[in-house]
């Protein structure tokens, strides 16, 4: 199923994405729900990000070719960061560079999203706490990520965090392929079978830590081949399995 | 005033705490809300965190002299990162130490708590944004901070964030005394005017990045004396105008 939050008449709702319309659904998304008889039509709706994130926990150089590209090695266990849920946009809003001068770069990225609290998972349970998967782009200021070594801030800003267009459940993350374009131009195309820190792993690490949480995104890294946006860029990235998201960069 | 949340009978409450008793609110922390004419006994109650925080935000190096005994430079911008919210706990739990091999050091800091949504806030404007004070430990797995980089997971442990006992909303933050100590032997004797980057600087340097929002907790960094907590231990830190905080260290 693809689930996805939209705007119609004013007020946001949560619906199924099918072929011949959204179906509105009341209830939870993480919890009991109704999907509705009828659907409205995709030009009838906004489509707003798929779920503004209770956690959004981002994994820094988990593609060995991307690490290689930044000069830096591949980290031993998951380098695990957060990053503020307020960057996250949907996907019929704009990408904003607040600085024209820092080199801000595109990052496309399996997002995977938490169902079910877990602490301490193991990975072979993983599967069970993931609600689904959509696409992310982790947006970041790299003179920011170099000057403070903390990345938070270089990735927090406004508009930095596109997530969408839906959350598909239905589906094996193990070997999808990753594409991103600026107008028209393909700079990253990988797989996510080149991950050095699978999923379950990732799931198993970081539930060490703290609780996972329904809500919580994880943004699972990058493949190679990530570089600047401008003002008046179009950038589209695709997730083989889920679909396309693409945003237009102001500044 | 100091507004405290607590447990009795089974139930969560908020309060504002009095040297008569607690008199439980009703409505929002920050928000409208209502204080109840009778007060229950400090005895009766027990104290939770005073809140959980929306954002929990962490400052690194903000004062000299820690940055000084960590070798490590002050930084010029302020060194901005986040912190799992779920690793809070309130006055009347313990520290859990997961790993007895790793060094764990307390770090006594000053805890501000937003009341208010803000972006872009001038630093001549931010004590508008501000709820109250608190005290926090920002409890850190040294060998996990240096291995990651990242801060993020060496500080999200459960039970590593101690917030409390309460919020106290009137009081000039600027020069207050930090004292902590274990096992009654003084370890980190400072003052908040120590500060590299203010409070009000704090507040615009986060807020040009995300916006602050109410619940939204800022831990300010910590002066000198870091240093490592064993099971078995008494912390105890105390804030000049806002109160104590104690914990038992168990593993």
């Amino acid at each position: 199923m693809k689930w996805v939050r939209f705007q119609r008449d004013g007020q946001e709702w949560m619906g199924i994405w099918k072929e011949n319309g959204i179906y509105p659904v009341e209830g939870e998304m993480f919890g009991s729900y109704t999907v509705t008889e009828e659907a409205v039509a995709h030009d009838d709706v906004r489509l707003l990000a798929p779920l503004t994130p209770n956690k959004l926990i981002a994994i820094g150089r988990n593609y060995a070719a991307h690490a290689a590209e930044g000069g830096k090695p591949v980290p031993k266990e998951p380098m695990i960061f957060l990053v503020s849920p307020t960057a996250v946009i949907g996907p019929e809003e704009e990408i904003y560079l607040p600085n024209r001068v820092d080199r801000i770069d595109h990052e496309a990225e399996l997002a995977v999203v938490i169902g079910k609290r877990g602490k301490a998972i193991p990975r072979e349970r993983a599967r069970e706490y993931i609600f689904g998967y959509t696409c992310g782009n982790d947006v970041s200021n790299r003179v920011l990520q170099k000057k403070d070594g903390q990345f938070t801030r270089a990735k927090s800003f406004d508009t930095f965090k596109p997530l969408g267009p839906w959350i598909e459940t239905e589906l094996d993350p193990s070997d999808l392929r990753i594409r991103l374009e600026v107008n028209g131009e393909v700079r990253q195309d990988g797989r996510t079978s080149e991950m050095v820190h699978s999923i379950p792993v990732l799931v198993e690490a970081i539930s060490a830590v703290f609780p996972l949480e329904p809500g919580d995104v994880i943004l699972t890294g990058t493949p190679s081949g990530v570089g600047p946006l401008q003002p008046g860029d179009q950038v589209r990235m695709e997730i083989e399995g889920i679909g396309a998201l693409s945003h237009r960069v102001t500044g």
